[in-house]
């Protein structure tokens, strides 16, 4: 790919709590990667964006793609009640493949209009629909993993598997979805309560030997906290159960982690395990506020994750808001927690901390893949706007018109949108 | 005004926790106010919606006008740094009415594009861009109050007036603002440490021999309630120290009443002043979550309220999707709050709640004011639609598409967007 670049007012976090911005800079680009972010002019293409705002793609690190169709739904329930009254059944008509190209479609549309350049989705436990979603995303030009989903107890009949056929169907589903390039397979049992040892033993070792990540749930719920007890009494603690199955590491991504113990975040932290942070989600099914100002000090790796359909929106500016909103409001009842989340840092979460487990995205630093997002920001609703600083205008844009106005999108620099 | 009728799927609340709700019914109105909700095909012009949602208009009982330019902003603060760094500074530029007519236009045209035809407004200490304020919210169509600010102590001096001074301009605002037809000046000191004990009582004389209504803040930070306590050693609490100037009572709101303790209720509740429930400023300011549960069931009359730019939305169906996400996480880290507020008590508060300030609007009852807003939802993206029940697009739209699509809103059944 011929190298480019695009100029604009480029702003990125390298790390958690500092932007990195330059008003009118040139982001070279090259085979797909950031070569520099320069204030000089390059003698390339140069790709005018009229002073968008030029920033990473972001990176929501978990969501239930059959459960879009319902996202702002049946918001009075908590978690069990809601899994059995509509996400379950609904999860059921993704046995028909039809239904689930549709839905899907919507779903990639959708998606793609967003700023999301990367992805790790859920699926259902059927094979076909699941690759069918895997094509539109694809075709939608977005990143990532998706897989599909392990369950053979606890479940409704119509969602519950046979364990051998569990398994034969995972081997199946990822030898298919090899034509895909830049969609892959991740093994993802439900959670430990979908999931006999049997199978969730033979998932670990599928995982081990083909070399690929995993996905699940941990610590959303008290109450699920407290039937995985019931259910693994062997285990010293929920994070431990899922370790006991090789499923902890720098390719695992544990979704909500509201209620980690201590040995809990050491055993994170030692195996480098990925939290999917679902401020949205947690708050929505009343499961309560992770600490992650307690986690980064700890030195877990965190990205932000939007959980739909717990969380009603596909926008991760939405879970920039919620991951800011819920950590003042932790403080505020429990300051055990830590202090809350800064703007810049809930940014980092959902673009650097979230991408880097898909290699080196989210940041513009050298070599990081080009995911790149324009938002003509010109627009915005304010007659401040001419005297703001470019993170003040990210900050607005981020409050006020979240996924809006965005002009372009690239992945591994290639234009998506 | 000539009888019409509204024809769509009309949706309402009478009191907390139950839809009321016609599919394919007529909202009859008459001289701008409902005649009733009917099955049958009246008599008169039909306006057809071809199934669009059918509500009342909402009600945003406390916001900001001088602070819209900023929401979205400067939210690493809390409630005092804010005020000093940010929220006085632009506040102060309010005494350039060629910068308050831009700045209040703005806001006057995107409130107009919201469901809200109720409000009731803070301006800035300056008389004759308040004058402007009410005069583009008149045009864009919109009833309710809007206040002069004032402040004669504890605030920076361009802000600072003199106590004479204010109470002067008080009343030419009150006589200048006569001209207006539906928007109406009510009393505004900004709260108890803005306001020296002279200008509080010559306010509470104003309020009581002009009939006016008032609006002002109470127990919003922790910080705060003992900055009252300072300056009002004879007062048994802070809500008291506002009953002293006779200023709590049924033409009363005070903003967030977050920290209200037992003597506090029991006042408010005697007085029947109004609480203006605030979930998205009171969290994006750290200053925590008004036990709303606790207040419904001690006898309070709550509205909702955007308090922008404490709030960063201008949008009730965003304070909506906030007022259950703050009670949802107040219930799980405090449940003497009580339990998590559902969709319709929600939606009753931005409606019929805070509407009952203004008279007998937010509700489709008999004799009510016909504030009506039209939403075309058959545009929401999901390919559920079809399956839902009124109540269930409601729902999905306040999260999914909040104040878009809308295709007409009425006020008194004055046709205004």
């Amino acid at each position: 790919m011929a190298a480019f670049a695009i100029h604009g007012d480029i702003i990125w976090t390298e790390e958690p709590g500092a932007f990195r911005y330059n008003e009118g800079g040139y982001l070279v680009i090259s085979d797909g990667k950031v070569v520099s972010v320069s204030d000089v002019r390059p003698d390339c293409e140069i790709v005018e964006t009229d002073s968008s705002l030029v920033i990473p793609g972001l990176t929501d690190l978990h969501l239930h793609a059959p459960q879009y169709a319902f996202a702002g739904l049946y918001m009075d329930e908590e978690l069990l009640d809601w899994l059995n009254h509509h996400t379950f059944p609904e999860e059921g008509k993704y046995s028909d493949p039809v239904y689930a190209g549709k839905a899907y479609s919507a779903f990639a549309d959708d998606l793609q209009r967003t700023a999301t350049t990367r992805v790790a989705v859920f699926g259902t436990i059927h094979t076909d629909s699941t690759l069918l979603l895997m094509d539109k995303l694809e075709k939608a030009g977005v990143a990532g993993y998706v897989g599909k989903v392990n369950m053979d107890r606890n479940s409704p009949d119509y969602l519950t598997e046979n364990t051998d056929a569990s398994v034969a169907e995972t081997e199946r589903f990822i030898s298919m979805s090899s034509r895909f390039s830049s969609i892959k397979p991740i093994i993802t049992p439900r959670f430990i309560p979908s999931c006999t040892d049997n199978l969730m033993q033979s998932l670990g070792r599928i995982a081990y030997q083909q070399d690929l990540p995993v996905q699940s749930h941990l610590d959303e719920n008290l109450s699920e906290v407290e039937w995985v007890k019931e259910l693994c009494p062997w285990a010293s603690n929920y994070a431990d159960a899922y370790n006991h199955y090789s499923m902890l590491g720098p390719k695992s991504i544990m979704a909500h982690c509201v209620w980690l113990n201590d040995d809990e975040i050491k055993l994170l932290r030692e195996s480098g395990t990925y939290i999917a942070h679902s401020p949205s989600s947690n708050t929505n099914l009343s499961s309560g506020i992770a600490p992650i100002r307690k986690y980064l000090e700890a030195g877990l790796k965190i990205g932000l994750a939007t959980d739909v359909a717990g969380g009603s929106s596909l926008s991760m500016f939405r879970m920039i808001q919620d991951a800011i909103a819920v950590s003042k409001l932790r403080w505020r009842f429990d300051a055990s927690g830590g202090k809350a989340l800064k703007f810049s840092e809930a940014f980092y979460l959902a673009s650097k901390g979230g991408g880097s487990f898909f290699g080196t995205t989210g940041s513009f630093e050298k070599g990081y893949d080009a995911d790149v997002v324009v938002i003509d920001d010109s627009r915005q609703s304010t007659i401040l706007l001419k005297s703001l600083s470019v993170p003040e205008r990210l900050e607005f844009y981020t409050y006020r018109h979240p996924d809006e106005f965005i002009k372009a999108k690239y992945v591994k620099g290639r234009r998506v949108l």
